[in-house]
């Protein structure tokens, strides 16, 4: 066979070629922009022209901090095929965080939505490596600023030839796109995706067992664009000429709703709490959404509350998945095998709440504190690790804490896992929020799920605290629904756990709270959660 | 990302962990064999400890003669996933053919169904790389047999144990399989399959646009496994968990609509003849089909009149694909964009008797005579060039035919095509048959289609014949069906045609006759077709 490299300039390609009136939409500041794959593609040549004009070389680290929007997209295509390395910084990293990313990644330009320049004001002084700033604006003028240089990414654009001969002989190794994860302890650690580990990821999701990501589809990825690829779905998208539906800045729940209708959307990808919201818009306004096979959900565990719901009230499945910044991210897809359809509808929840089936392509193992493989019998527990080739091998320029994490050939993952016996994997926790009471194990995943299941709870999450006697115990915070205010008390909660969780789980604590604090993913972030706990 | 090797090895394991319980289904020389994946991994186990004790060494050949069943499927696994060279023998070759590749193979030791032992007695002393024979065969006694040594494949293998430890470090340019062409000139040309090129085609075979194989599917390979891998089809399956259903020895018509109908089959793929004799044996009798959700077709061109045939008739599309053995084969798939589902329906059928459009993952191009890029206008033609990470670099051990082949990185496919507006790609025919008649082409593919669309017509083949004036005119060979022979005349095939193309391609004579003779993968063998008009 040919060694023919696997390339993200085969994916632009063939969306050039076979998919020229194929739809690109995109939610900018004035208004939708609409253009398609013929389109596109000119103008990521002309993206291509600017960065040789600017002296971009192959392998050098282009930045990018955009919301969901198709200058992003051309960004995602124009820079990696070009042969340089797409940085994707964080909108919500606090400001040392940004300041750190972009100086230990060296970026060379900066191209930064018109109104996101406030973040980049701030630290500008200490941004050595960068050399100029493109400012990404639907308005011919640019915004006041005291970044500098700074450009216009449509006056450099309409300025340049819109044909490029993208190199076809790039290593498949080539680093093509980098993230920082957001630890919550720490200096943010950076992952680099090559274009092999992108274009394997892109054609995993695009299996009739994975996402089955089509021509057919209209996608809107709510999951943001600065994160892990936006879970890959950008470029399969591009590969397989769906429809892509790019909900711009700060989307709320009822433009989403509107997108979905509108556009009709078959499919779209978000954390749980965006689910949690947009559940909470529709049972407000009923949208149409009957173009819709499925909401893809992950970054963390989608309560089964949640699913029964989105399938009882709005007839829509919610496809439950796995991954983290370190693998691309896809991992884990939790569609029932078709024997499993025969099952009892509460049973088949109870799967379909798991993280599910290893895609093809990827190797697991649960290794428990001793290090002997746990057993698939649904109980024991161990922490999950990966090897593939769209795992990470290391952190970039970090060999100290890449070590442990990336020990044997293997990511450690740090999330505790059961597999049951059909190989459906279950996230019982972060190691670091496990909670240890008494020498028993208890699931803070678990038990927020259950309290999630209330229907006058919004949201739950639950911590460890320390303890005299028990060593830990789980103290529970709960969002009531604003409907329900006033009419519950913690006993209500304690009562409807009773028999649903062993007695030792039940939370010592049940605290109401206006919100539990998020990591700038749109997890529960439980570090910031305990401190609030402690100051109390 | 790490530098994780894309190895068979992957496929084999994720069957075993994850699907233990689907099922393998094999039509046996005793009747019906069920087993499942479990089972399956613990006997490709043994047979890879057989390999070993009896000294075969990576990249050795280790050949198969032999259907599809269940003991093929081990062999499939085995011998690659053991880091040796799986060549499948063409049972249909002729002895000099099958001595040939044999001994080009080097073949080390030979694995041999029990019917097919007489194809090697007649050659086995001219040929001095085989050291042994392995027979296939349910019965407890191996048939008697001039072969030398010869053993039972059941008997080595209850006696070998069943855990194998196979090797995680190949290089994933490691050769897995090996295949030769039916060349109708010259000798068989040899190619080979890479483990990166087999499990990225697999990858491609499950992607929601192309084959989407999935766990859900009950898949019936009626086209050969010992050829061209069965279009990469029991990898696939075995990779994703679908059902697998082998038809055994010489499967008829019948026997194939039995099976069909039993195990529930969701997706079966073989060449247009044995779809032209699937729908002969349905018109007889009414199979429950129900279960049935496309038939792949491929090998040839399937025509409109039997894509429509099976779609209004037995309710089940026909899915087109386009393949030849140096690509492993899967390169086009007609499956129609979803605007185009709203064409008038003939035009729908028109893109569906296309061989569609280029899979995910390979790159193409069309090239005219004077080596210049066709356009994709539905009328330009040229020669379809291929190339990508499951295309074939070269024939194995023979310079002399890669070089023209192979020129510039390419696969030079010797058909010729057109590609339309949306990327359908047509076959216009093989380089070497089309007919030039007074300086125009005339394609040989489109007239057999247009005559086969005549009701009384059950196969068409048409050639050029030589004529004095305008160099080449089209004869064509027809078989009438049973029920209407007798009633039809060369004149009501000729009055037929008049209104569907042009007046100057009009074939000179029609000849009505028993058979159309095919090559040993059931295409129409244009090449014994114009010896025997020019003998007659």
């Amino acid at each position: 066979m040919m060694e023919y490299p696997l390339l993200l300039r085969g994916i632009l390609e063939r969306s050039r070629k076979l998919f020229p009136k194929k739809e690109i939409v995109s939610r900018d500041y004035t208004g939708i922009w609409r253009y398609n794959y013929g389109d596109f593609y000119k103008r990521v040549c002309r993206l291509a022209n600017v960065l040789q004009e600017m002296g971009i070389h192959k392998g050098d680290r282009v930045a990018t901090l955009a919301w969901n929007n198709h200058r992003h997209l051309e960004l995602y295509f124009g820079v990696t095929c070009y042969g340089a390395l797409l940085h994707t910084l964080n909108l919500r990293l606090f400001t040392e965080q940004l300041e750190y990313v972009i100086n230990h990644a060296e970026d060379k330009v900066i191209f930064v939505d018109q109104d996101l320049l406030p973040l980049l004001e701030g630290i500008k002084d200490k941004l050595p490596t960068v050399q100029a700033y493109i400012v990404m604006t639907d308005s011919d003028e640019l915004p006041a600023t005291g970044l500098n240089p700074v450009y216009s990414y449509e006056k450099l654009l309409a300025a340049a030839p819109d044909a490029f001969d993208f190199p076809e002989d790039l290593d498949e190794y080539t680093p093509a796109a980098m993230c920082y994860t957001t630890a919550t302890t720490g200096d943010p650690k950076g992952v680099i995706y090559t274009h092999r580990g992108l274009y394997l990821h892109s054609m995993c999701i695009g299996l009739a067992d994975s996402l089955a990501l089509s021509e057919t589809d209209s996608l809107l990825p709510i999951v943001p664009m600065f994160h892990v690829n936006a879970w890959g779905l950008p470029y399969a998208c591009t590969w397989f000429g769906s429809k892509q539906v790019l909900p711009g800045a700060r989307p709320d729940p009822a433009t989403i709703c509107k997108l979905i209708e509108e556009e009709k959307v078959t499919l779209a990808a978000g954390v749980p709490t965006i689910w949690m919201a947009v559940l909470a818009a529709y049972r407000q306004q009923k949208f149409d959404f009957s173009s819709v096979r499925g909401f893809v959900c992950g970054g963390s565990a989608a309560p089964k509350a949640l699913i029964k719901a989105f399938d009882e009230e709005i007839g829509v499945p919610i496809l439950h998945a796995y991954g983290m910044t370190e693998t691309t991210p896809v991992v884990l897809v939790s569609k029932p095998k078709s024997y499993m359809l025969d099952w009892p509808a509460d049973q088949l929840y109870d799967a379909k709440a798991k993280q599910g089936l290893l895609v093809p392509g990827l190797e697991m193992k649960v290794v428990d504190e001793e290090g002997r493989e746990a057993a698939w019998d649904g109980k024991q527990i161990g922490e999950l690790w990966l090897r593939g080739p769209w795992i990470a091998k290391e952190y970039y320029k970090d060999p100290e804490r890449s070590k442990p994490a990336f020990a044997g050939g293997w990511l450690h993952t740090s999330d505790i896992v059961s597999v049951d016996k059909e190989g459906f994997v279950s996230i019982v926790d972060r190691a670091k929020d496990l909670i240890k009471s008494g020498g028993e194990w208890i699931s803070s995943v678990d038990l927020e799920n259950t309290i999630m299941a209330h229907p006058a709870v919004q949201e739950a999450a639950v911590v460890a605290m320390p303890h005299e006697k028990w060593v830990e115990r789980p103290v529970a915070c709960v969002v009531i629904r604003e409907d329900w205010k006033g009419r519950l008390s913690e006993a209500d909660i304690i009562s409807f756990l009773e028999d649903k969780v062993a007695k030792w789980w039940l939370p010592d604590k049940v605290i109401f709270v206006d919100e539990i604090p998020k990591t700038s993913v749109g997890k529960f972030n439980k570090k910031a959660l305990r401190q609030r706990l402690e100051q109390a």
